[in-house]
């Protein structure tokens, strides 16, 4: 292992709005000569470069796009994983250091600790360094005015794909029930919260912080709106 | 209600690391006149305000204490919840912009919860602004790198007092599970995690980037450890 290897960091930079970055994601953001941003697509707009692009001087810093397809077959991702992998590494082993950017949190929902798990094999401990984020659960709560926790109260978080029974099961059992990603589950959803009597105790948000932000508080509504990839539901007893 | 109502901000501080504070929330503590700490006694000090304390000017700004003792009790509490909103609103009145200062985010386990209930049927919704921060458990799994949840996961998140049967419940459906302030019932916790076989899938961390920082990932040595108010454990499958 080269004493030069550049360092790898896991920026969370939080969850929409660019002033919700901590500032250590932000000082390394600054920092870095190299910054990886995850896209789905060659082309599409990356959420995450969103929330950093007023942040990055891109006449000094080198922009490098990690393609990963929106897939939830994993066994199609591996080849994507280790090719991003591949890249992070040809940049430290040039003694160059680097920032994988994700939104949210890097170790909470990310494509991010896919990679970890391959960099950590290859990279000696202390050229890595996780920066946590701001979760969008919490950030949308604020958002809302819809307290998450508190006291003795119990949080499940449960993302997109469900089966029905854990649904129920978390919402009877826990004092409050985050749901990511719900753009395609919305309607089995809003029609399980309301048979279990809770059609006023929800709040939706969509994009929290960035552009075309969503909160919407009524069944109705939410039936009738058009859910965005970036969307979560907290529900409460 | 006047109109050069003050605005009261609840700000999440982050974890302990005093880089974790978000820019917007850094930006506002700078900004107010007075800031206000949670105490849980007088004259100890104050985590939050560990976390903010180089970030302030208190030639400039005023720091008011309030006080919330550590007991479980909610019932006791209440007139501490009462006294507090009642001098934050003594602020705002005078038009003056005040910052209630929270480890972590303000809607995540925080005794901000009580005063918000509360302040939200006194002051108008636009002189009340929440700003998220990075949780303890996000920058735990951060410094131990030791990631959270991914892809399908589950994660269930647990407060200090909890039964039996809802430990092995939650250890048996979630992916994750993270148990919060365990300084008190750390035997017990490591007890049944050894009994389920996960005796080498847990971390420990207190004090998460704050002075006095431990990460443990051994059964033996935690047992032997003593643990800090600020304390958790990250369990996996």
């Amino acid at each position: 292992m080269k004493k030069n290897h550049g360092k790898i960091y896991g920026l969370g930079v939080g969850p929409g709005d660019p002033e919700l970055i901590t500032l250590k994601a932000l000082n390394i953001l600054k920092a870095v000569p190299v910054v990886f941003i995850p896209v789905s697509s060659e082309g599409k707009e990356s959420y995450a470069f969103g929330i950093v692009e007023r942040h990055l001087d891109l006449a000094r810093q080198k922009r490098i796009n990690l393609l990963f397809p929106m897939k939830r077959d994993q066994g199609t991702l591996v080849p994507y994983w280790e090719n991003a992998v591949e890249e992070i590494l040809r940049v430290a082993e040039q003694g160059i250091d680097s920032a994988f950017i994700t939104e949210g949190d890097p170790f909470f929902y990310s494509t991010f600790i896919y990679l970890h798990a391959r960099l950590l094999e290859k990279v000696p401990e202390d050229r890595l360094e996780i920066v946590p984020g701001v979760t969008s659960f919490c950030a949308s709560a604020s958002a809302a005015m819809f307290p998450i926790v508190n006291g003795e109260a119990k949080l499940a978080v449960l993302p997109a794909a469900y089966g029905k029974d854990h649904v129920e099961d978390a919402l009877e059992k826990f004092d409050t029930v985050v749901f990511l990603k719900v753009h395609k589950s919305l309607p089995f959803l809003l029609d399980t919260i309301e048979k279990m009597g809770r059609g006023d105790k929800f709040v939706y948000v969509e994009r929290c912080g960035a552009a075309g932000e969503r909160i919407i508080r009524n069944a109705g509504e939410l039936r009738k709106a058009q859910p965005n990839y970036f969307s979560l539901l907290i529900v409460k007893k």
